[in-house]
């Protein structure tokens, strides 16, 4: 059995997306949920992480003996692992399409990342409205990843056609430009929607939504 | 016939970790180089990576109709290609344990990445003694990057034994500390060598030298 350590589901993007990718496959794990303290540095979340992990982040995936970190690595080690199962697109070009927008994802899209970070509880529309005048990078940032989605395999399909890693690297993206609620084209809102409506998704939101606020994640007032 | 489209030796890490895997593997391929521009908008580097791809970075593959970018991206779809050769190492817990630093240092290091740029020209040995008297988090960095090559598989060996791609993902980090001298221990130093005396690297380093400096990427007076 292998285990998916990961930190509160309101706040922490890196750890929903290998939790995704083990939940929309079937795929048999326990979650073991950290919580984040509220200790500037880190506090007992942190000391946990270390005990386990020098690296000391979430998401970290425990498979019998192997330890393996990073949201990236994971999902790689979980298509490697199940093969069979389409966690990638089946298709080469289409994996290799799916694998540089994930890269393109993991390393990338720091102002989204840092000014809009995720809170699934709150409506943050108006915090949205005024960074999106303020900030051009983010604006740049966001026609960037609409433009990646524009290029998805059919307008009512997910990103390679069916639900894959693809998706699970930008199910974060989605739900910010939601809580922010940037504004979007009509194509993009019908892929945010797609995504919204993923029984995993649903699954993973809705628990976010019952967890107690941690005040030191909380980046703008409610 | 692949094209590899990389940036100016001397400074373009992210061209230089899948160049190194193409070239230590000696796989067949077409070094194309676009030099950066001085213009602070990115000028004609920009304008012809944006022509070839929206992404506009480096580096860039492109294999028949295919273009895949992002170096991680890159060198997954590489490993992919070429499944006889070792480009990832054989074990699978090995392999677990270099897409796990692989991934790591694709998101992670900011402060090493942008306080100490790669330049492989001069010896900035006096800023890199001040940088590390003056920023705590650029220490801990290091120290987390001598932790994950300690556990390589044998001292005088690179990260899993043979060169693969986990040893070219690190290698801008060697010649970086090397650059700027920055005080590590003796285990450190022997990755630095191993690394700095690969006949890819060598080459790699002797055409960087022989370039023109740009004027808009020189963080340092030299
Ligand atoms: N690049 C990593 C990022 C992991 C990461 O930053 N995780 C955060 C939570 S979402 C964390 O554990 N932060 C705690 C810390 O940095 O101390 C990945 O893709 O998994
Ligand atoms: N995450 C990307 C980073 C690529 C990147 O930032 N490339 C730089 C040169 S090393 C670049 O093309 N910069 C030009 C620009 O951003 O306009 C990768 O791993 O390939």
């Amino acid at each position: 059995m292998m285990q998916l350590y990961i930190a509160n589901k309101n706040y922490s993007t890196w750890s929903m997306r290998p939790w995704l990718v083990l939940h929309a496959f079937n795929l048999p794990f326990q979650e073991i949920l950290i919580p984040f303290s509220e200790e500037a540095d880190g506090g007992a979340f942190k000391q946990q992480m270390l005990a386990l992990h020098a690296n000391g982040k979430v998401p970290l995936l425990q498979h019998d003996a192997v330890m393996i970190w990073d949201s990236l690595a994971i999902c790689e080690y979980l298509a490697e692992q199940f093969q069979e199962l389409p966690l990638w697109p089946k298709d080469p070009t289409q994996r290799a399409w799916a694998r540089s927008i994930c890269a393109e994802m993991h390393s990338s899209f720091m102002q989204l990342r840092s000014l809009c970070s995720m809170n699934l509880q709150p409506d943050y529309g108006r915090h949205g409205q005024r960074l999106w005048s303020e900030h051009a990078v983010l604006r740049a940032e966001v026609a960037r990843i609409e433009q990646i989605w524009s290029n998805r395999a059919a307008v009512d399909g997910f990103l390679c056609g069916e639900f894959s890693i693809a998706d699970a690297f930008f199910t974060p993206v989605v739900t910010r430009l939601q809580t922010f609620q940037l504004p979007v084209s009509d194509n993009t809102q019908r892929y945010m929607q797609k995504i919204l409506q993923h029984p995993s998704v649903v699954a993973w939101i809705t628990a976010a939504q019952l967890e107690q606020p941690v005040r030191r994640m909380e980046q703008y007032p409610r």
